[in-house]
């Protein structure tokens, strides 16, 4: 039998009773004859308490110091698991990320994982105990610093830890039975996914579904860890990523859904830049511009000049929190690149249609486009990739795109699966 | 100018106001040309916070997870106060245990310092930061496991740092003015101390005061560290802890008083072990069985055996917490040692007269029990050193025992000297 990696996050160790559920699940693995490696997020409400604290002392706390204090709520929680799991009569081990051997880059508060040393991991392990392994945190390589990963860090450090320790599989825990064909909250018929490629959960990732972050998801294509999301709060099976999920259930490659979902993100503003002069290099300047103000963009739109001025327009979408960033760094280049004005929309939505079987089925763009008119929902702007194309709408039209849509490609369940677990404390 | 080391307990860091308030103490003494190295303690309640977490996942958590679990303490306030001095437009660096190269022995919940390789921290001094240090943990030396320290062990941290760093004196962070001729709750005119010997020190601590811990003390005399007790909510000299007192304040030789204070202490039990046949090695056995199981016991009294029967009655003190531990160490070798009975009493106090100047003026002892007689105070036990002398009393005796004595070795003040600092909050 091999090694289980595991994943819980805040809301599966909201409190005691939470906490000591996770660890019977923890020793039922252990018991069926598994190694088990667990990877914790901070409890419930501890960041935002210890950030309330930072925020008490200084408006702007150094990085460096900032990770110091967070990292203090996985050790909390691990530390707890391994007391529950030893009152179940089981021993367990907790580390730090630097005592796991999570070694990052230097970057505060988003660094990234550059290598995993789990030596003390292997040696607990082979002295039969359950190691506990502290999320979301690392070790600088160069000045031995404690970092942070950033959002979804956890979910990052469980994959990471997975390949280091080449284990069978990495198990993300989380409040929902698994990944849906839409938010359940907008789509009540939406389905359960049993399993979804990496490229696909990528793109949902990407595009605004938040269970599962990106750079988890990058991961575990990179090592090619079979990632399982399910909820702590059911027996059920979740979701598979896999490499190829048609390869994966063999016989029933002819099943491969063509759409794997529907995915929305409210969490952008679109800038537009107008009347730049139509010649080479203006918009390299402005996204330079913007570059060097270390904002990242998503989508991209230039339209055709209008001959008679020579002049053309420039959207793209960025997140809400860059915008006056963004909005500054611009500003200081007008003069320069000649533009006439700025305009900034932060009540815009973006709606993305996702599924590696659209490559090979033509008509899907305008089913989309179809829905969304008989919907009555305005197109702002499209995006598209291989396996998805996004559009901005309104931000109030966002819930009627996103159910149009989902039952334009016959997604829709025939009865409500998706339920929402531990709604008490959170 | 050289390094200053400063500690400050949980009861200065309370709060955002607090952490601010030792911030700016901190930069002061920066400002004046010192480098500065801080150990801390958790926040207020922090530990308490922790401790009920604990419990509520594990009646019994091993000993391992418990520190994991208590050090987060300290690196919440380290991080915290690090942020503050960055907004007074200082840069700080804070360090754990690990990292600023405390090393310890391997026992959890009570490790020992066995050296300290502060390598990081001179190595940020040298860079120009202000550095802050987590107190009361460190790092094994043989398993590499984080261990705390026990009771007073940010007090030990600090004096240890300072040790490690050759610092020019350790300044001990508290809510009152420093060491006083007795606790100024059971003695409004108890008169604060200048200076006091390591050796009184030392007395003090294991008779009761809780200013500073014994080890502290200890750790300060073997490596010649001047300690200065003081309050951070005033700015008030304290008491110096130092080598001896009457060569320091030079030309104040004939000033050194003969008693530096009366101590008292409520926390000890009783055990007396009735009708112990008197003959080679019983004594022994029972003490035996008392280390084996880990327990330290205080004062020792062995009554001369009544003739007629050949039995002796042995009675000793020990920390209360350890009295149900020891009755079952005691109980399991009745049939071997043939001892009568055991009598258990918690409901004692312990009042101890200091002071290194009794060495050489006799007439200490009849004037300390005459002055306890005439309070009408039953003496229980009595045990001595060189420097001191301890009574056993009724619990309920103790305070009138303190004040009677403190008054009969002219000890108050002519008007309160005490303040009580950080009533608020605490």
């Amino acid at each position: 039998m091999g090694i289980v990696v595991q994943k819980y996050g805040g809301s599966s160790l909201a409190d005691a009773d939470a906490i000591k559920r996770v660890a019977r699940r923890i020793v039922d693995v252990k018991k069926s004859g598994h190694d088990v490696v667990v990877a914790v997020s901070a409890m419930g409400d501890t960041t935002d308490d210890l950030l309330d604290l930072a925020n008490g002392v200084s408006p702007l706390p150094p990085a460096r110091e900032m990770d110091m204090l967070l990292t203090a709520g996985e050790r909390i929680s691990m530390s707890l698991v391994a007391m529950a799991i030893s009152d179940l009569g089981f021993t367990a081990r907790s580390f730090t990320g630097s005592q796991a051997g999570v070694i990052t880059d230097s970057v505060h508060g988003k660094a990234k994982i550059i290598d995993v040393t789990p030596g003390r991991i292997t040696q607990a392990i082979g002295e039969g105990h359950i190691v506990i392994v502290a999320g979301f945190q690392g070790v600088s390589q160069d000045t031995k610093e404690i970092t942070t990963l950033g959002r979804g860090g956890t979910d990052t450090t469980a994959v990471a830890l997975a390949a280091a320790l080449e284990a069978d599989v990495c198990e993300i825990y989380t409040d929902v039975d698994g990944v849906f064909t839409a938010d359940p909250r907008i789509v009540p018929t939406a389905r359960k996914l049993d399993q979804v490629s990496y490229e696909e959960m990528l793109e949902l990732a990407a595009c605004g579904a938040k269970i599962l972050h990106l750079r988890c998801v990058e991961y575990g294509r990179r090592y090619g860890i079979p990632i399982h999301v399910r909820s702590s709060f059911s027996q059920l099976h979740g979701t598979w990523v896999v490499n190829d999920p048609a390869a994966a259930s063999e016989g029933e490659t002819m099943e491969q859904p063509i759409i794997a979902g529907v995915a929305h993100d409210r969490s952008e503003a679109k800038i537009t830049v107008v009347g730049v002069p139509d010649k080479v290099g203006e918009a390299a300047r402005i996204f330079e511009a913007l570059a060097d103000a270390q904002i990242n963009l998503d989508m991209i739109v230039q339209n055709v000049s209008a001959a008679a001025t020579s002049l053309t327009d420039i959207s793209f979408t960025l997140p809400r929190t860059d915008g006056q960033t963004a909005m500054t760094a611009l500003a200081r280049i007008q003069a320069e690149v000649g533009y006439d004005k700025l305009l900034y929309d932060d009540k815009i939505g973006k709606v993305s249609l996702i599924g590696a079987g659209m490559r090979s089925h033509p008509g899907i763009t305008s089913k989309f486009f179809g829905a969304l008119a008989s919907a009555g929902v305005n197109i702002g702007m499209i995006s598209t990739s291989e396996i998805r194309i996004s559009v901005v709408v309104d931000e109030n039209a966002v819930d009627d795109a996103v159910r149009a849509t989902h039952t334009a490609f016959d997604l829709d369940a025939d009865e409500v699966e998706a339920v929402v677990y531990g709604g008490t404390g959170r």
